[in-house]
């Protein structure tokens, strides 16, 4: 089985194959970092650069810390510390970037497509941490990892994603991925959060919370991103957290295995009670171990069907 | 002899033996910084996290250096630039860290005590690398170790310690194992900058900065740390510069082998003199020197305390 | 053919031999970008800092990257995210780097002068990456390396330099090394923007960009620099651009192999149209790539004229 995309812009791109591929190569990863010596000479000699257009410690972290487990060399660029201020176009940025040679872009942006955009303009690999509220594929991957990990499978689970589904590209990547792979996904939150027909893409909507999770073999919860909110669409955190935080009450109804599942970070108490978060059927942290092997995964699939390519 | 602590918090925790573990391993290690080749494998395929909710160059420097001389990969978080701006706490983001799988996690915080209540919360090893006004161990480790390079022993000396006691972990660190290793410490400032009590230590208070350089064989300066202090302690910088700030009038009282040192940054002319900052009894550049032979060290010491737990 | 200079401050201090071996030995390392492992040991075990005054993505990833081409371990040092808000002076900070026994610092400045004086303060290697209005030597390094490879030789080559040549640190670096190696050079651009006297280095200057570009074998043009301009020394942009903005027009006076290029980032359609620079004669992206080249050869011969004095 061979990996043919150059690029990872979004799961909305891939095959269940595509997809089984990466979650298997991230398999053989994950015992990289269960060893004493947690490198492999992989990436060693190629150049990955972190472009980074929205502030982030998780994903940037995540990302370098995979990069540099293959022996890549890793070059940060925030661009807020940066030549933007200079007032350098994006395209002027990424051909810059690319003609100092790396193997690997990848780039995190407040705008929808950015990362395609990119694609188009280099011949390097890009990958995409997150573009606007459009997709955010490598986290998709990585809960895709988790749960079939933990489960065996992701065929003919319920999964529920509960929160702001409008804005969230982590939602947006999970629900092309958990689709693909034929799960049930039911999507649940505040009627101005859920995006109008997005049953066409083959999931259920709800917004009663009791009703999205009853028989959920998973409940993922979204992060509640007030910065990307533009206006006021919920009255309140505080009713937020009322009617679509997730408490210990709320597990009764799931199956008795059921996880819990939150991209982070999380705000406790607001979409999920810091008592769930903790508890036994979080896997939260099991995620961002996770993230690290997936990363590595994606680095070495695009890497390859880049050289295969010349 | 065997260090036997999975972290460093701080030095009031180590005993005389520790301490000398620590000083003769970095022993060892400043040799490969006087090689061309500035580079051992120890700590190959290990992540060495350097988390700083302060501004620092210096010591995030100092660290940093040291863990690359040790082969380790070393990822920088610094808080204004990262998710704390997305509001999580300080136990996710060290959990969510920790799931990275780092060896080693190195924080400076201004509260006292974080590192203590990080140390709780994960596995990894964790270095203080200044905690508020309580310790900053690395530096005592390495104003010891110069000492002791210098004047052969640390027994019997007579080390007065002068400044801003009160808000100074560099003091704290150094008190703590200064009495431990057998040094007489004498600590001079304005009364307001004086703990309540401390002499309960062991340690002799003056506010006479004659009286307590006379007869001394070390003369060590703290920092002004005009930003740490919240009201005015004292009536203007130059008046603290008069009474308090050595001059080289001054190094008459002392032994006539006296060194002088200092933790930097420098004020010049506020707490030293630029002659005696410059001067042939200066150590400031030395301490800088082996602060990474001492990081090493107990990188190095940390990460094996860990290896024999598991 | 040996290279005496232990640092790189400006290329007003080379000789036309010391360029030459600088471009000869850039040309071997610009291979080593070409393979598909990108690295040599050459600097392994080296700190390499890079000490930057003024905020830069292209040039700090430049030297960054070469660095690591060399296997150095690279330290970037932001002085807005450092102790200087402590306030501690530029020597003091260099002393204390120096301290920690790296091989080479790279700094950038807005003061004239700075790495001379840096020089002056430490045994490492300084390599200037532009201070102020005076010198950005690699720069000039890589622009000859550029021209060089593409036309075969500098020397008698007829070369335009367009643009606000009185704050250009690169048209100076540019106008020293141009002159040493035999081209003729001719400057461009509005009467306020050229300094007075500027013929005495062997230049013509004129202030029609059309008298400029004519017969010319390269058009360089130079980065408007607001930034750095305390009071407005023309009328406004777009009038600069109608005057002093080379447009596709233009090229019909040129040589018909005409060569483009700009130390970037540009303006797109102030100092040069975006057909221009986009067009089949720019060499904009190529001195990007022999950026990574012309520094690995500076990193590299630095540190050994290093080696050999000690």
């Amino acid at each position: 089985m061979h990996f043919s995309h150059h690029h990872l812009l979004g799961i909305q791109d891939l095959t269940a194959e595509d997809i089984s591929l990466i979650l298997d190569t991230a398999s053989s990863f994950k015992e990289v970092s269960a060893r004493e010596v947690k490198k492999v000479p992989t990436l060693r000699g190629h150049t990955v650069v972190n472009l980074f257009y929205e502030p982030s410690t998780r994903t940037r972290t995540s990302f370098e810390i995979a990069a540099k487990r293959l022996s890549a060399d890793v070059l940060n660029i925030a661009i807020s510390t940066s030549s933007v201020v200079k007032g350098e176009s994006l395209k002027d940025t990424v051909k810059t970037i690319e003609a100092m040679q790396p193997s690997i872009i990848i780039i995190r942006h407040a705008g929808s497509g950015v990362p395609q955009m990119v694609s188009r303009l280099t011949r390097c690999s890009v990958i995409n941490a997150g573009d606007g509220s459009h997709e955010h594929p490598t986290q998709g991957l990585l809960d895709m990892f988790t749960i079939r990990e933990k489960k065996g499978r992701i065929e003919g689970l319920k999964i529920a994603i509960i929160g702001d589904i409008l804005h969230s590209r982590v939602a947006r990547s999970n629900i092309w991925g958990l689709i693909k792979m034929g799960a049930k996904v039911i999507l649940c939150g505040p009627p101005t959060l859920m995006p109008i027909g997005i049953e066409r893409l083959g999931v259920e909507v709800t917004y009663d919370l009791t009703e999205a999770v009853s028989g959920a073999d998973i409940i993922m919860l979204l992060r509640l991103q007030l910065e990307r909110q533009k206006n006021s669409m919920f009255p309140s955190v505080r009713e937020y957290a009322e009617f679509y935080g997730l408490k210990e009450s709320h597990l009764q109804f799931a199956k008795t295995d059921v996880l819990i599942m939150h991209p982070g970070p999380i705000n406790r108490d607001v979409e999920i009670s810091g008592a769930v978060a903790d508890g036994q059927h979080s896997l939260i942290l099991e995620q961002v171990t996770n993230g690290i092997a997936v990363r590595m995964a994606v680095l070495y699939l695009v890497s390859m069907g880049k050289m295969e390519e010349n």
